[in-house]
């Protein structure tokens, strides 16, 4: 850092340094006010501190650049100058607001400290300047609340109190009831307050005050809410905050002075209507305060119209000006018009997608624009019910947002008692310590699944992903009584049959029946979506495994089906036994019995999925969970068995089918006897597989439908397992091509999930017609993370820096991306044509969307509910890289 | 395959084709035939048939190249030439030998068919051309047998049972003793065998049986004993064998007429002396068939003196010209001597480094000759007691040969067990089902370790081979009833207290006591591995993790510690309830308390460590493995709590740790919360190790030891992870110093075990100042198979040439290797001087040494008992670079 480097940006009348581009340096309020400043908008004049010195706090052990003084001086000098008052002087003071502001707006950080620069002379000063000793006390008063609470460290609460106190004893209600003479002892009272906590009196050097809320702003970029926020929000560390000083302008000098604050469009529906509040005589933080009821902004144009014309002229211009919504503060001193912040509007999703297509429809802004402006994974948002914002919630509990929607239903403890009470008509919640594949049919018929364990990516999450259905899950805070059937919260129990409520959105369990509010897809959503397809290259599957699921993925636009899991048809109810009885078989001549059994089963649901896919690609994934998930758990048959012989009971069937668990059983199930390594120990079921999907094909073909099946062996790691896959497969093809007598065209491809496939991606491409991406598994084994144990580090690394994103949500570039490339690249250097996509959970995510398009990948393929969010993705993807 | 290609290469006298180094070609025998015919030495005319046929035969459906015919055809016309007799000729019929030979010597390969061109007519020829019908007859019955034994696959014990019949009917005791009347009705009685088994009479056409034994020699390159020999023998599956035609010379023609085999030296010593069997009036077979006993060769000197003399003297030159140990085979005809075979011989590895030595001493070989000729790997069978080769066993079953040795002990059941034996100072065999880390001091105790489940990479065969105990893994045949305290095989019951013998080396489990054979490593083996260590330049180190393991490496010429595994410091009697009641803490203070009783242990072993390895470098390795696998199985205590409750047991303090166990209980617990993201999440247990180890270095630099200790951060698979590490190490480090106001130098670094720190290992390099590959993990991870249940389908992959090795045993080059390369490239590009090795079980792994050598790392790092294989394969990998 050098001494010579501009760290203080001025703005007011012809002396404007910051343009409004300089976000990053000036933050997003110091680039706006700039900005508004150089287009004529009547903006009190001030300075912007940059967010270099921000950076440099936090690099250099929170000391300051050496010429930041000279130049805030400097600063102060041309502000006093401008203004013709003077910081510190009783005669002519000069008083400022300071204010935070980084490149995005971010709640949590330090907002405002006004009226700064008064002290016990100034105030006096002031008072005599002004010939109004009740306005400049009023101001001083409030000065010495934020001052204290946001930079001494003093709860507001503690002045708002004696406050309070003082207008019981003089029998008033109002802030403006109270006279001036019983401000000033306020004030003391207050000082007197800092005194006490801080064992120093009030800082009455303005200069220090300056200092000190500077410092204050800066430190507050730290806060744990501030973290927080940006974790959430995805927004980099490093960006830092700008402080704003800006000279004081007075909404509380009387009756012609306003304050208020207001959007140019409402934020939450998206319509075209000037919306806002404001307030007669105060300030600032009257509006928000909520001490007194503000009105709403139309009321303006009948107590000061030529303010509110002039007031929707230049935020119209702003509007203009931005191509956005604004989101503007401006105060009214003595009928004069000042704004004091504009900057694009937060919204609802749905307001964002209304706006950006009233906006093209306006010719504001392009429909290039207008995609880019709408942040894909807020989609979210608009394809599931949520919880009615009027509602007031009470939160019981808060897990990790696993799968979004909001739904009530009463609870229940095991998948069979979801299934009964979908027999009954009743919604339930399926409350598990963890899910396994035995909770699918529970989890089908439950509306909602909460479950104590499991991160983000565990069986329970992605599973309802998958289904569009409604998950909190690992709510650690909850403790699962299975004997009394109730889980218990802290001090409150809830029992089997109580209703709750899950919001997938944020993770929240609530101990009551709420009411929510349903997605709306046409309109502008649709129109919207279309300006997304008509752009984007990259195409968008959906991962889905029946029937039914292939309906909801093209009414959400999917161009094809890039992963069905066959063994979720396994999970059936009336399949369940029967592949439990092919896995406890002895002999091959009893498993071969069972296969046949299955065959026919599957070949209906292959039938019902191509043909509902007719025209489109399907990609269908041969069985890949180890033979033990279909099996009852182990520590389960165990105590059972156990407790059935201290009982005396006949536990001989138990006992062999523990026999045969104990010989599936696996230290870890996720690197062991799965995936193709299943397929090659057991020929015969791949054989089985292949006969029923080339059979329904053929079948489908024979009826003059269009079907191309694509064959996907998982877990590949070595081109001989692919070679001995794709024999079985093509042997099968043909037999069946032959027996249908039909043209049958097919692919073989593999999954890359293994990081040795990735390595050895070129001699995997001289078998494999097509590469799909298994991010999910690449990732655990890229990281050597299990995603269903990693929950309980991932997020301590979060909250520690050491990773700034879930690799289980956002794919690792760095990592699990370079290996992708790198595959992509291989596996094209032997196979120009190589088609390739994703099928891990990230094929819903923006990021990696982003990322897939930029490595070349032909298409992502998803969960159906996310389909939307991949096609703006993409698309997004596309504009970006013009 | 062209029809100009050669595919049959005549030798005889002037007229030879190959060449002795043409062994890929013509095999073995092939190449040594056309070599000792060139030489001049006496070898009966032939051809052989390439390599190259019966790779075409393979890859073509065991087809044969059409030129083949018309070149067979060439050969035969010519050797009639040479020896002016003619194939299916009575008058003067020339009779072949037909056998295989592959580049390298193949049990379990077609052998041998000698006299083939005999018919009922050629045998009548033969014996008027003899003048002796006994030679006639006998040659025939034999040629019958042979052929329908090994081309027919009628079973030479039908036969040879026919044979016996008639002996005994004729009350005769010796075959010679049976007149050529009744050799002629065998030969007839032979022949309705063939017609009654194969519906078809014995081949008559001489051709037909010729091709038909070339065709038994292909087949039989895949039978399953040759597949079998050549997956544990690492020999490629496409080098194929040749198949030889000779023309036959007879030892059986009368009692001036011999056969007989030897070899150069001793192979079982490695002594210098002439060594071989031989009989008169015999052919081939009847030496090694065991029907006749036969003479030690020194006898021959005796019989046949000149014919001895001219032996020596042949088998000493093709000594000299082969440089090495020559196994012969020979036929003397009318006092006449032909070599019929000569090829490098096998022998013990106790032999092999005596002839090794022995030649370098006599200016046969060079050093560099010597150390190339030694199987690293096979060395291994030097440092560990064997089975005496004397006795005889019977296998009761057999596992995986997991850690080398052979002992004999009581069977015990549990570790405590085994502790109880040796202080009763008895021998124990631990029997278990599978090992975990509470087996380590009852692992420690007993002489052997036999569990039913794991592979050669589990945590028993891993804890063995770094013990250096005896171990067999994996042997499911073993049924475990711990009630009992019994195990089954089959029908065979082994009661706790009996004794049984583990052959390490085989896996074989033995239910007995056997004797076993020391290993002597002075004399020749010390020169060789002095030899060794003069060219290596690649260092050694051993994996030791106490002192008592370090006085073994340096013995075994370790030249420092590659891998101390410092929880194993943690598994000791007296720690191991400080450990639990550390994992069982519920805060901060108590966890402390108890990381403050464990610190000063630690740092004595630490003292310990540095002091043996005064000079050298020590790797030390902070906490690695999950926190349960402290404390007691999950299933256990579940059962232990259910079953104490029906009996209204207070299982309070189990309800208390199962409570904890379930927090810490994973699915995937390989990729779990261990190594770094232990320390990462709680900070003090590295505090802990890092004030520990410097300390005791503190105090030894104190004392004026030369001590540097590396210290290694585990499972980083993200530069941030190990800054946070670093960041703890760093700030003990000065402390400690400070505190012992002493100069220490430290290392700080990282293992590379997860795949994302191969890829991102640039980025690491900026802050660890060393890596070491755990390619143990590393293998797990890029493979995606977990070591403890992989052996479940490697063995059926090796067994379906799905992979041709286990990547646990051996470093995959194609994957894991890949990423070893990429790791070093990317590490080298940052800090040109970063220390690199290896400290997974692959360092003692040859192939794999020989590979960290070309990616060009610094060390490998093994088990002491597998340092002499490090050392000699880093001498082979460093001569085979040049």
């Amino acid at each position: 850092m050098t001494n010579n480097k501009k760290y203080v940006y001025f703005f007011g009348y012809n002396n404007t340094d910051g343009e409004g581009w300089m976000r990053d340096l000036l933050g997003g309020k110091g680039a706006g006010l700039a900005d508004m400043t150089k287009a004529g908008v009547p903006v009190p004049p001030g300075f912007t501190i940059t967010t270099d010195v921000c950076r440099y706090y936090y690099e250099n052990s929170k000391t300051l650049p050496c010429s930041l003084n000279t130049q805030m001086t400097a600063a102060i000098l041309k502000l006093e100058d401008i203004t013709t008052k003077k910081f510190g002087n009783p005669q002519n003071p000069l008083l400022l607001s300071v204010r935070s502001g980084a490149r995005v707006s971010m709640p949590g950080m330090m907002d405002t400290i006004l009226n700064l620069g008064l002290n016990d002379e100034v105030v006096e000063g002031l008072a005599k300047l002004m010939k109004n000793e009740w306005f400049a006390y009023d101001s001083y008063r409030r000065f010495i609340m934020m001052f204290s609470d946001v930079v001494l460290g003093i709860s507001k609460d503690i002045f708002e109190k004696k406050f309070e106190e003082m207008k019981t004893n003089l029998n008033v209600k109002n802030d403006t009831d109270v006279d001036s003479a019983n401000l000033k002892k306020l004030t003391n009272i207050f000082k007197n307050i800092v005194k006490d906590k801080q064992g120093q009196a009030f800082p009455q050097n303005t200069l220090t005050q300056l200092y000190m809320a500077k410092d204050a702003v800066l430190n507050s970029w730290n806060t744990t809410r501030a973290i927080t926020y940006r974790k959430l929000n995805k927004i980099p560390e490093d960006i830092g905050t700008a402080v704003n000083v800006q000279a004081m302008v007075f909404g509380n000098m009387g009756n012609d002075c306003a304050t208020g604050v207001g959007f140019t469009r409402n934020p939450s529906t998206g319509n075209k209507e000037f919306y806002g509040e404001y307030l007669i005589n105060a300030q600032g933080e009257d509006v928000v305060a909520g001490v007194r009821t503000p009105y709403p902004i139309a009321d303006l144009k009948t107590d000061m119209p030529e303010v509110f014309d002039k007031l929707k002229q230049i935020t119209s211009s702003l509007e203009n000006h931005y191509k956005d919504v604004q989101d503007f503060e401006f105060t009214v001193e003595k009928n004069n018009l000042y704004m004091l912040q504009t900057r694009s509007g937060k919204r609802t999703a749905k307001a964002t997608i209304k706006i950006a297509v009233d906006m093209v429809n306006e010719n504001l802004i392009t429909k290039k624009e207008a995609l880019l402006r709408v942040d894909a994974a807020s989609l979210d948002q608009l394809l599931h019910p949520i919880i009615d914002p009027q509602e007031k919630i009470s939160i019981l509990a808060n897990g990790l947002p696993a799968s979004p929607g909001a739904v009530s239903g009463k609870v229940v403890f095991t998948s069979d008692d979801a299934v009964k009470a979908r027999v009954n008509d009743e919604d339930s919640i399926l409350v598990r310590l963890e899910t396994c594949p035995d909770d699918i049919h529970g989890m089908d018929a439950a509306k909602g699944i909460l479950t104590v364990r499991g991160g983000m990516t565990s069986h329970a999450a992605v599973v309802a992903r998958g289904m569009g259905k409604c998950c909190v899950a690992g709510c650690d805070a909850i403790s699962i009584n299975s004997e009394n059937e109730t889980f218990t919260v802290g001090k409150v129990t809830i029992k089997k049959g109580e209703i709750i409520t899950l919001d997938g959105a944020t993770g929240n369990v609530i101990a009551t029946a709420v009411k929510t509010v349903e997605p709306e897809l046409s309109g502008e959503f649709a129109t919207f979506m279309e300006w997304a397809d008509e752009v984007r290259t990259l195409q968008v599957r959906a991962n889905a495994d029946i029937p039914k699921d292939a309906i909801v993925a093209k009414n959400f636009g999917a161009e094809g089906i890039g992963l069905c899991r066959t063994e979720h048809m396994f999970f059936e109810e009336d399949r369940i036994p029967i592949v439990q009885e092919m896995i406890l078989a002895n002999d091959l001549e009893t498993r071969q019995a069972c296969l046949d059994k299955l065959m026919p089963l599957q070949k209906k649901d292959f039938y019902g999925l191509f043909k509902e896919m007719n025209g489109y690609a399907v990609t269908i994934r041969l069985m890949d969970p180890p033979l033990h998930e279909f099996l009852p758990k182990r520590e389960e048959l165990m105590l059972e068995i156990a407790i059935g012989r201290t009982k005396n009971d006949d536990v001989t069937a138990k006992e062999i089918i523990l026999k045969r668990v104990e010989e599936l059983h696996e230290f870890n199930p996720m690197l062991g006897h799965r995936g193709c390594r299943l397929g090659i120990t057991y020929p015969e079921i791949t054989k089985m597989q292949a006969i029923a999907l080339f059979s329904a094909a053929c079948e489908l073909i024979k009826e003059g439908k269009d079907i191309v099946p694509e064959v996907m062996i998982p877990l590949v790691g070595n081109v001989n397992e692919l070679k001995n896959q794709k024999n079985i497969i093509d042997k099968v093809a043909h037999a069946v091509r032959k027996e249908y007598a039909v043209e049958m065209n097919y692919l073989v491809g593999t999954m890359i999930e293994v990081p040795r496939a990735t390595i050895t991606a070129d001699k995997l491409a001289e078998v494999a017609e097509f590469f799909s991406f298994g991010t999910n598994d690449l990732t655990q084994m890229t990281y050597g993370f299990s995603r269903d144990d990693a929950a309980k580090f991932i997020n301590h690394y979060i909250d520690k820096k050491i990773m700034n994103f879930d690799p289980f949500q956002t794919i690792d570039q760095d990592g699990v991306g370079q290996l992708i490339e790198l595959a992509t690249k291989k596996g094209k250097s032997i196979r120009s044509n190589i088609k390739l996509g994703i099928c891990g959970e990230h094929g819903g995510d923006p990021e990696s969307v982003k990322l897939c398009y930029r490595i070349g990948l032909d298409y992502v393929s998803c969960s159906p509910y996310r389909l939307p969010i991949a096609r703006l993705a993409a698309a997004q993807a596309k504009l970006e890289s013009k």
